[in-house]
């Protein structure tokens, strides 16, 4: 791999079928510094083993993806919500990661209530932040495109991730800055202006928008260097903010998950490389 | 039907299963006293009969859909869509009604210059302004919901919208105020009141947001209730702002699209009636 990696991060949903181990291997062999974890396969691996293996293959946990889920109205889904995302502090913790990424929540069932939704999640950060503290992981409030705001993410924009997370000292809770959800909006760039001066930008993903969406619009994140976005001009912002922290390329696509994953991680670590050097 | 009816207008596309003499018939024997209408079928009906039709219905026309796509760089491209808007103007006038509504169109192929299109539609308008004014016609920027930025819309948001707008005298430009672009949007509310003081909320329309959004996320626009907008809410804000105008109900659903466009009408009005009287 010809190309500056220091500051690469492999998501590893970009590369899902890859087992942990093979991502460990694969990112040795490129020379990926850098993953961001998600629960799930972590989980099934096992923490502790997750947590030694990538130790030792001197990776960096850049992220762990992720709490959050936070909206329930029902008193027992959101203490149930409140344990998991202890667990996923600890979790974090564990893996060495400072930083678990927060999926907020859609509006429940019935419930066409947006602002009461993100009190809800205000309220369930004033639980969570001293436990992410005691630990020493940050939450990382990620604002979801406009399009998950009923059944995902409530945080549509970075203004109000940053509403919410500063609320709470900047060591407990911020925001992850990704390009795919907040490109569409002017007033990002001076939102993430506001975040570097408070120190809360947590963490900084890329994926490419690319059209059609596919139904769900889940998985249809772009490669880096195939959509509309300026993948230059957001490092510009963010970096404009005093963020030199890893660079995170987290991409949900069927194309690429049908792929081989070395394949994968290969060409994402160097469109990486043309398209953020 | 039962219910007031009176500020209720069909847009074309909701029941385009409908032919224009059955959509006329059908309003009228509904109750129905508002169409918005489409260039494509009444230019295929022809325009002059079109509003010949509407007016001895006792229609009103509440808008006609769509000027716009103003986005090109190509100047052959750019001076095709002036010409374009300009003959949509002017079928406003032709059909009596005094509201064209603008999708301003997308990024070009290979640009990643938010900005610079946007750019490019406040130069249009100051083209096509003086016209509309000419021919007793409002321009309507629509902001598309901001998973359209890329391929339909670069106006993502009402902020933007208005941004735009207010460059212009309000009787030559304002905005369309849709809630299935906007819902999602806590700026929205204070933004609306900004659009009411100034004279530009052109027209409102309903569209209820449903989920999951099928492939290319346009026919997903979902039926009256169905969703998770509170359409009185919506209403509520517009009319703090000083808006009593008609209000059109415009979906575009397969799913209504597959079904008897009498039956289709019918319920649309007693939605109405049901989720904001």
């Amino acid at each position: 791999m010809t190309g500056d990696l220091s500051r690469f991060s492999i998501n590893q949903m970009t590369v899902k079928q890859l087992s942990l181990p093979e991502l460990a291997d694969a990112c040795v062999r490129l020379g990926v510094p850098g993953v961001g974890l998600w629960r799930e396969p972590v989980q099934s691996y096992g923490v502790d083993a997750a947590a030694k293996l990538v130790r030792e293959a001197g990776l960096t946990v850049t992220t762990l993806c992720r709490g959050g889920f936070l909206t329930a109205i029902d008193p027992d889904e959101r203490a149930a919500a409140l344990a998991d995302n202890r667990r996923a502090v600890e979790e974090a913790a564990t893996l060495g990661t400072d930083t678990l990424v927060l999926v907020s929540g859609g509006l429940p069932a019935g419930s066409k209530d947006l602002h009461g939704a993100r009190e809800r999640i205000a309220d369930a950060l004033a639980e969570l932040g001293p436990h992410a503290e005691q630990h020493g992981v940050r939450l990382a409030i990620e604002p979801l495109h406009p399009m998950y705001a009923a059944d995902r993410c409530v945080v549509s924009t970075l203004t109000q991730a940053l509403d919410l997370a500063e609320r709470f000292p900047a060591h407990q809770v911020g925001v992850t800055v990704d390009t795919y959800h907040i490109w569409w909006d002017d007033q990002a760039p001076a939102q993430i202006a506001r975040a570097g001066a408070g120190g809360r930008i947590h963490t900084f993903q890329l994926a490419d928008w690319t059209t059609p969406l596919p139904e769900g619009v889940l998985n249809g994140r772009g490669q880096i260097g195939d959509g509309a976005i300026d993948m230059r001009e957001w490092k510009g912002y963010v970096e404009a903010a005093g963020y030199t922290g890893p660079i995170e390329v987290e991409l949900f696509n069927d194309g690429l998950w049908a792929r081989d994953g070395r394949e994968v991680l290969a060409e994402t670590a160097a469109r990486f490389v043309a398209y953020t050097a």
